[in-house]
């Protein structure tokens, strides 16, 4: 049954002596302290033709961008905008295909045209729920807030790692030439390189397939050659100011949880199909579950 | 100017001491001789609705598969099958919908129904191009012919490593249950997890974004539930069954040349847009270059 090929199902020859929990069973166990909603001042509802895509932004790592981009998009900044960029294996990039255009660019109105560059945070006092498995691009790894996170002891500094669908903003040559007018989210294999050397300031959380399946575009970087081919972008409105009836309902695991430590735990000690454990992950080789929330998580 | 925010222009703040060559130059001066033809016997066509997807095969570490999948082309096996599953930042499979019907699965003519696994083969006396870069699935790492491999000298074997773009034989529980008629395509970051649990039989040279951009399918593993839903297969032909007219001459880059390693170092050593080099690259991080071959190459 070749169509099967994936199918977790034991095998009397491969199962471990002690049989391993799937991971459908750890989140079906899970204790309801476990997860969190999403909090509505944080999230992004980005609508494209196709569907919603969530955004859940990291003010902790980059609080000054975070607090813009929740301000453009309460200003109505991106509503009508288009995703311009998608490069395979890599972005889709999304912003004002105007932008250089001074006559024609979109005002971003109460937003700030400037910001510091937002690329690490203190490494002391943050909540890292460490791995221990190598990490070929940073010392130590883990998550905070359900982020991918690196960091480095010597340097004492943290911060978001460049994992499948997280969430920059878009520069030029200065460092400090983002504001979160234009933003990507990472499509392919984790372009960890980036890290360190751009703001990164959020996490898709629902509907990343909708951006990593779109046609990607030409062969400088990615962009869009006519504007048809562009994707519009409806609106990306804070969660907070979404009408209750409009809010789909959406629980996160949280990372500082058992239930956390076990799934990850489960994808270093594969049972069932697989013959060979790999013992081992990288901070981007595991999604962070959703669930529905309740009706009355609609906050 | 954000629309070029990736633009890698020499920023005088940021620019390192020694300029780092930019991959585009490298390319553009490396010798004729780090360049090497697709063998025609060992590269597969898939013709999709958009486009040609072409496939190295890999017979140095799947010879038996790769002798059948070279059969099954032979024989127009794929011809009208269709991709049947693409399950976002994972895979895109593709085979026989009806393959789990007897009555009226596609015969598979003079090819082998049954293969041993080729999960490893003997890391003694393989060119492996070494890495020096830590990695955290395997103690060894490198490329072989063009494709990305892990080793372990403790147990002396070798293995193609599930790199974006990187193509497996799907099978079911039993490890010798593949035989090629099912294939899958890495379209998102790399499912190391995978290694040495299935047959890799070759790697996508040219044309992944035309699988990686496809529709995902439903919450059963990414599987299409309309049969409409399915993308069709034109045909999958040997390269060198085509006739010459329809071939697109395309040359490689040598992983074993001066010009692939330049080109790893490149990207250790990032210069221009970037203030930060990371100093670190793993196998997935870096594709291995095409360019178009002389009409004279249309082996």
């Amino acid at each position: 049954m070749a169509s099967l090929a994936w199918a977790a199902k034991p095998d009397p020859v491969t199962k471990p002596a002690k049989p391993v929990s799937s991971s459908a069973d750890i989140i079906k166990n899970s204790p309801d302290s476990d997860w969190r909603e999403l909090d509505p001042e944080n999230t992004l509802v980005m609508t494209l033709p196709q569907g919603q895509v969530l955004i859940e932004l990291a003010p902790r790592f980059a609080p000054r961008h975070a607090a813009n981009i929740r301000q453009l998009a309460r200003n109505g900044y991106f509503d009508g905008l288009a995703v311009l960029r998608v490069q395979d294996n890599f972005v889709a990039q999304w912003g004002d295909p105007d932008a250089d255009d001074k006559a024609k660019a979109r005002p971003i109105g109460s937003a700030s045209s400037q910001l510091p560059a937002e690329f690490s945070v203190a490494l002391q006092g943050l909540p890292l729920q460490r791995l221990a498995d190598v990490d070929g691009w940073a010392p130590l790894t883990g998550f905070v807030d359900g982020m991918p996170v690196a960091a480095d002891p010597k340097t004492k500094q943290a911060w978001l790692a460049h994992c499948y669908g997280m969430v920059g903003a878009g520069r030029s040559d200065a460092v400090d030439s983002s504001n979160g007018t234009e933003l990507y989210a990472v499509i392919g294999h984790a372009p960890r390189g980036l890290d360190l050397n751009i703001t990164v300031v959020g996490r898709v959380i629902k509907g990343i397939e909708l951006l990593s399946s779109l046609p990607r575009g030409g062969p400088n970087m990615g962009f869009y050659e006519q504007a048809g081919q562009r994707l519009p972008i409806s609106t990306v409105r804070l969660l907070a100011d979404l009408p209750l009836a409009e809010r789909s309902p959406l629980q996160l695991l949280r990372t500082d949880s058992q239930t956390w430590t076990q799934l990850l735990d489960a994808r270093r000690k594969r049972g069932g199909w697989y013959v060979r454990s790999p013992r081992h992950i990288d901070i981007c080789s595991a999604n962070v579950p959703t669930r529905p929330g309740s009706k009355a998580s609609k906050l």
